[in-house]
């Protein structure tokens, strides 16, 4: 079982406590299960810590994660614990007064609007602990530019730790990522036909 | 982004309501990170549905995954969801009158005491949904038997998923789960001389 100790100490001037503090970006990719539920029991942590948590979910389904949304939302007012921010671009952002009507913007460019949040609340240290859902395959697809976000996150301020999950994350991001993840798929109940289920799946 | 689809649907003379809601087998193994923090994402989404949720910690120290420990415990004392009974080795397990003090049972029984307790609620169908964390490490040395965990959970009563954490399952077990995701490490921070941090690490 893991001990949490390092192979080899780092001369990089900086004491154990910087190092007990090093604010991460953390990548979680590959084609397997587990990526974004990884993110989710990460923020379980950070809510321990008595965090605010940010959840930015970049997908299309208003629906998709509902069990952790609830799971997180009641933690976040449950008075202990850090506060829970859940963003979601499937029902329009909640920072946008009125959320245009499907169709009126394209996915891209609501994808973008959700990365000029994020890029603000960094700015101004809104959230300790960010997970930005599924915005690996925004990079992926080119909607968002990846050198930016790594100069972004390279340059942001304080302590901010910052998990990105999706399939296909661009090597630019997990070159400058301090931990990467790559969960594969040895076997899936898909593969057998098997339909996704209630409390697995979502 | 994952659509919930199926490749095939099978000839299994199942209705889509019974493989709906087939019991699933889970192991999350690999030198990765993220597997058990992914099995405790899992468990939101069986306490957002109402689940009776059990997780047995099979690892010696009691302090390892006092984050996600905490968020279950006020999840499932919260009112909404499922319940969340959460069983440690290393404080010696709650069933137990008089824990024997260190020293005088190895970690080896007390890990057997662990699996023996599992049968006893997988037969009682005391959980719908059951974390046996760091489970596999014990298949792996030995102290389990493999083949007659299989056996217990093939005729294990009722739905009751399971999903087993930990490093180097034994290919028995891969061979029989419903869902096997391998979490490879691409790079960590502890690789650089980094340190476990709170709200990361636990």
């Amino acid at each position: 079982m893991p001990q949490g100790k390092p192979d080899v100490v780092p001369d990089d001037g900086l004491t154990t406590r910087q190092r007990r503090n090093r604010p991460l970006v953390m990548v979680h990719t590959g084609i397997g299960k587990g990526k974004s539920t990884a993110a989710f029991g990460m923020a379980l942590r950070a809510w321990n810590q008595g965090w605010p948590v940010g959840v930015f979910q970049f997908v299309k389904s208003a629906k998709w994660r509902v069990g952790e949304e609830n799971a997180l939302r009641v933690l976040g007012a449950s008075g202990e614990g850090g506060t829970v921010r859940w963003h979601k671009m499937g029902e329009g952002w909640s920072w946008i007064q009125r959320p245009p009507a499907e169709g009126e913007q394209s996915h891209e460019d609501r994808a973008r609007e959700g990365w000029e949040q994020v890029k603000r609340d960094l700015a101004a240290e809104t959230y300790r602990f960010y997970v930005l859902d599924e915005f690996a395959y925004l990079l992926h697809w080119g909607w968002i530019d990846t050198a930016e976000v790594v100069q972004v996150l390279r340059d942001r301020p304080g302590t901010q730790h910052i998990v990105i999950t999706g399939r296909n994350a661009p090597p630019e991001l997990v070159g400058f990522a301090d931990l990467v993840t790559d969960m594969s798929k040895v076997r899936h109940p898909m593969d057998a036909g098997q339909k996704g289920q209630r409390g697995i799946e979502w």
